[in-house]
């Protein structure tokens, strides 16, 4: 058993995906876990699961943690303050402000409530996509305020490093702008491009490769859930779309006419600016920029790319990721490994010496 | 060696990624490949890659492959007719419509050109991520037009056939309208999302999920043939682009007042469309659903994915892909496999029973 921050019990209300993770999560630790849910089909579930156990009179717990919707969370929130006045209540919504504003409205004790929001997820919804190690490595917002004393709040952090999240502080303004920008503007923009999709005939569709299935991966997320996301961050949400159509407009007009004096320069730069852009998210993206990539070439047979392992072991360099491309048809696999950039030239030299084809 | 339609000798005209890899496919059929390449670097890589052979004297090549920008592909088109007078000429590039109209314009002997265009890329050029199987199962459209004899463009199906891909017949314009809707208004849409997020703090990009990595991949792509590709069909993109802002235009109006009578049900249906629409992408959508896949989890220590790979193998089980994924900072990696459907139940029963922790 691993050790623990956070003593218990706790108590997680709504057991879909997150309630669920967490439950897992904390379970492992060894922390008593008491679980709610409207649905009997979710708890009974999630408590097969292992994510908890079911509710017992004269539970106390320390910490409540509320997963539920965005539209029901302050009232759940409000609900759990009242019912259990000795605990700390976080919840999981990914919009901060308008669950604190709602709190305050209702007249709810925040003295004992601090808004928090795990950026982890999975396309898969429900308990039994509940996964122990969600939120491992993973951001996680604690939006600060001011009505709840440091040392309350505390809970929540031992929550959030318990679960091997990152802990993020921000106030909820902050972290409703970020998230705009970075979650809810793109789902957007995706759910606008998937649209046209519509529009096409099935030979268009059918040259569709993997450009256009990146672009609107996320448009197939639940409707439901993103109007009420939208719908509570809808401020900072419409003030990034009008710039965002503010620069589509000036694309539109510069490809209206490509010979026109300096049209073409204009739709470099928009594209160059979308270089500039992506660049800045932070860590991998496909891959870790602190990392050099190789590709070795592999032959396909059973045990080459544990032999390759197993050497580059030998050579004593510590890989940091590894993607296998196997193409059906092909007699070679491609293993993409990244390594310290230091130890690029010596593994090169390495693996050349002992027969290993790289492919760059 | 694998039997062939086309005879030979081809001769490839840029040897970039696309024409290394067209030749490394023929000559894989034991085809006779001439490359051509204006850059003597890339000429000697393609080379000694086996992609071909550098040009002789009387070369008489039965079909040449033009693959180079598409700026400069119908001058290259010209210059090919006129050098080779016997030789059937296609090209590569991602128009159809510019380069005919541009031949014609040139007065070429379009009896002799049929342009086409293959779905398949990567993120690097170069002939160094050249791939003989790069074209194996993808879409490759031929251009047709009235001008040029069944029998001629004969010679393009054959290309297509012997290098795998799959053959589909458009006109210019319906392939121009097509690639409009799948390829290039997502590529706009990526890359003016992703200079968004020029304007946001680290702190908000550091909260960057896959989604938004996902939408912003390709806007990491070259302004220099993207404005190529742009301006040479720019106006199916600014329709749909117009319909796009068009849709934008009545979010941003819906999203002003998330609480106006309405407003809802309009966001949550435009999120809805999204969904209709990606289901219409044929085929995969992120995993090859040939294979299943699971995912072990592994302690970050040397050797641990060298003895998985191994005891898979102990099993009998191929290993079909394989990812890793490793959180900086956490403890274990997660690896996930790509396995026949049919043998996930063993080895996972498999695996358990050798320690190793499945985490879905």
């Amino acid at each position: 058993m691993v050790e623990s921050r956070l003593v218990g019990p706790v108590r997680v209300v709504g057991a879909g995906l997150l309630g669920t993770s967490i439950g897992l999560g904390l379970r492992n630790r060894g922390i008593d876990v008491i679980l709610a849910d409207a649905s009997p089909t979710h708890m009974s579930i999630a408590v097969d699961y292992g994510a908890g156990r079911v509710p017992a009179d004269g539970d106390a717990p320390q910490l409540i943690v509320v997963c539920v919707p965005p539209d029901v969370t302050a009232q759940v929130v409000a609900a759990e303050l009242a019912a259990f006045p000795d605990a700390i209540v976080t919840d999981v919504a990914s919009v901060k402000l308008a669950p604190l504003n709602e709190l305050r409205a209702l007249g709810a004790d925040i003295s004992r409530y601090i808004g928090s929001h795990p950026l982890a997820g999975r396309e898969r919804g429900g308990p039994l996509s509940g996964r122990a190690d969600l939120f491992i490595g993973r951001p996680w917002v604690v939006a600060a305020h001011d009505g709840i004393s440091y040392q309350r709040a505390n809970a929540i952090d031992d929550l959030i490093l318990d679960l091997g999240a990152i802990l993020v502080e921000m106030t909820p303004e902050e972290h409703d702008n970020s998230v705009a920008l970075v979650s809810h503007v793109p789902q957007v923009v995706s759910s606008l491009m998937a649209r046209r999709l519509l529009h096409g005939p099935h030979a268009a569709l059918n040259l569709a490769g993997q450009g256009v299935r990146d672009v609107t991966r996320i448009a197939a997320s639940d409707p439901e859930l993103w109007v009420q996301i939208l719908g509570a961050n809808s401020a900072p949400v419409r003030d990034i779309l009008v710039a965002y159509r503010d620069d589509l407009d000036r694309f539109i007009d510069a490809i209206a006419d490509p010979t026109a004096p300096g049209a073409r320069r204009r739709i470099a730069e928009e594209i160059a600016g979308g270089n500039d852009g992506v660049s800045r998210l932070p860590g991998k993206h496909g891959q870790d920029r602190r990392f050099a990539s190789m590709t070795v070439m592999i032959d396909d047979t059973p045990g080459q790319l544990a032999r390759l392992l197993h050497e580059i072991g030998e050579v004593g360099v510590n890989l940091e990721d590894l993607r296998l491309e196997h193409s059906p048809g092909a007699e070679i696999g491609l293993v993409e490994i990244s390594v310290l950039p230091e130890a690029v030239a010596r593994l090169t030299e390495e693996l050349v010496a002992r027969g290993w084809r790289i492919a760059g």
